[in-house]
């Protein structure tokens, strides 16, 4: 059967002030359709069915998980012990999902990314759902590149081998990382390398196996993890053994190595609006060329992003400026230095302002 | 006896968003010395002591003047019904308190300046006072100027009259409107130019008369409401006459046309904080040239004003401008743009966001 497998583990400290410790990306409401988990479950849902839908999110946030999933059953909410980076989470969801269907094929999906047509997204999962089922090996989604975009990781395509439902699946040759501009501008140019996704399908037998073979150290936990599931330890070797499962990616410590690794090509409007400045990619600007979310008056205000959660925003004489602002916290930044927000965030930590953090 | 008239009864739109209908300027602590009111009157207690200071205010803020200082008799706190500029304000506490000692020296103060040296400033009000109390006439006092300011209005210095207790008193040749740059460096560099600081002195008697005299409108107006003082009409009668009192200011409407008018140089620190830029005036700026309030963190940031009034304010790359964070409001504006922010205002009351007023 079909299952999807939603991580909404992340902190999110690229969305401050808006994302807090105990508001993290997941739980905001960006693209103005809902919080983005939400959203991510409303769009899976239809496909694979509230039963066979699963969360994997951080213990802090599984009381928070089940109130914005009502329809989920409550135990298909997996609560990390800590954060052990998408190889972990991948595995430990497939341990739990083969644990109940041995024959379970697995969609792994960010809880945070925004899809423009939910149609085309849920047809291209089925399809590489259908491929791996029949085929076996990793699957990942590949978004046709609209930009020359220098923050994602590319895969480039390999030899096209089979059609599912009108969608071509192809090898996929090999990851490349986040490229310099002229390269990135080649490879959108070129045609044969996709934004990674980071949304992949599999059979959870296969990913384990390859998990085996590849990272037998988290193998060996995860099999110390499934071993006490069921009994009276299980909390307690939960607490004790993930913390130390080894910490890597699905792309670098699975895929990149993996036997036999599949992508399908798909061209869905797709953002994973990875900070301030990408909600442009998710919400229409205003003929200044600002993106305005909830009571702002921009005056001379040109090409910004300017976000009231709450409090009215008034901007004169700002061009290509991120002005957030809550009722705890303001940020204004130049939209091209809106990765320095992270670390801003740290500084927060060590001048002791943990009330927004 | 010498009186103190406190002038409390602007609106100070320039300070939103700290600034708000309900919390006009001058009950906020813009110089972190406490609410600016408070600051004015604990100025000028030690010289007049609080039975002999008054406060007059808009009706609507007579409450919480009251409730900011508690030390002045009730009575002492004179409603508006309405604003009508600084010569109607003037006249009815001349009334009021000719009413009560006719032979009254009274002190004409604005609520909401901030003064750098008390001792300085309560020498050269006592010495207005004793001027006047001898000499008769109207006596404003000047600033010496420091820097080539085109926002304030000018006076020019007659020849020298009187000293008293070691200060000049001069004629006061004429008032000058404000100078366009130019000017007003010769101003400063000549030195016979002073600031008008809005800081007066007279017999109340005498005030009165020149107001019979030049405004007899305004005089009328003042009677009617004395002799209804003390009567069961007094609230009606204020109610319907003060709102139809000349409006004027007591520069245009009185001292210009006045038949003695003398002025005090004087050079203790003084600012009117007249815009969010005029804090650098009263605060010290740290090494990269920005004044904060509240918790700010100012990365790459300079020659800024940054003012959270409860929120963490967080900046990056803003060079010149003021950012000021309410819990409901915010505002970012060159600091050269800053006297947009009244304007502002006003679209803010043409959306109906009037909760943020």
């Amino acid at each position: 059967m079909l299952h999807a497998v939603i991580m909404a583990g992340g902190a999110g400290t690229r969305f401050w002030p808006a994302s807090r410790r105990d508001r993290p990306k997941q739980f905001l409401e960006l693209a103005g359709t809902g919080p983005l988990l939400r959203a991510t479950f409303d769009r899976v849902v239809p496909l694979v069915g509230a039963a066979r839908t699963w969360v994997v999110t951080s213990r802090s946030m599984v009381a928070r998980t089940r109130e914005l999933l009502p329809e989920l059953p409550g135990e298909n909410v997996l609560g990390e012990p800590a954060g052990r980076d998408t190889a972990a989470c991948a595995g430990w969801a497939a341990a739990v999902l083969g644990a109940r269907d041995s024959g379970a094929v697995c969609l792994l999906l960010p809880a945070d990314h925004v899809v423009g047509d939910e149609e085309a997204f849920r047809r291209a999962l089925a399809a590489g759902g259908a491929h791996v089922s029949g085929e076996g090996g990793l699957l990942t989604f590949g978004i046709r590149p609209t930009r020359p975009e220098t923050g994602f990781g590319y895969l480039k395509l390999g030899p096209r081998e089979a059609t599912v439902d009108g969608l071509a699946v192809h090898r996929l040759e090999r990851f490349v990382e986040k490229p310099e501009p002229d390269r990135a501008r080649r490879y959108v140019e070129g045609g044969d390398f996709l934004w990674n996704s980071g949304m992949f399908a599999w059979r959870t037998a296969d990913l384990l196996e390859e998990i085996r073979r590849q990272l037998p150290r988290l193998a060996e936990g995860l099999d110390r993890i499934a071993a006490a599931a069921g009994t009276a330890r299980e909390a307690e070797v939960l607490d004790e053994v993930y913390p130390t499962l080894p910490r890597t990616s699905v792309d670098h410590g699975i895929m990149e190595g993996a036997r036999r690794t599949w992508t399908i090509p798909v061209d869905f409007p797709w953002s994973d609006v990875g900070s301030w400045p990408a909600l442009g990619e998710v919400l229409d600007a205003d003929p200044a060329g600002n993106v305005r979310r909830g009571r702002v008056l921009a005056e001379d205000t040109t090409g910004s992003i300017l976000v009231g959660e709450g409090p009215v925003v008034v901007t004169v004489g700002l061009e290509g400026y991120v002005v957030v602002a809550t009722p705890d916290a303001v940020l204004v930044v130049p939209a091209d230095r809106a990765q320095e927000v992270k670390g801003l965030v740290g500084r927060l930590a060590d001048l002791g302002w943990d009330d927004v953090l």
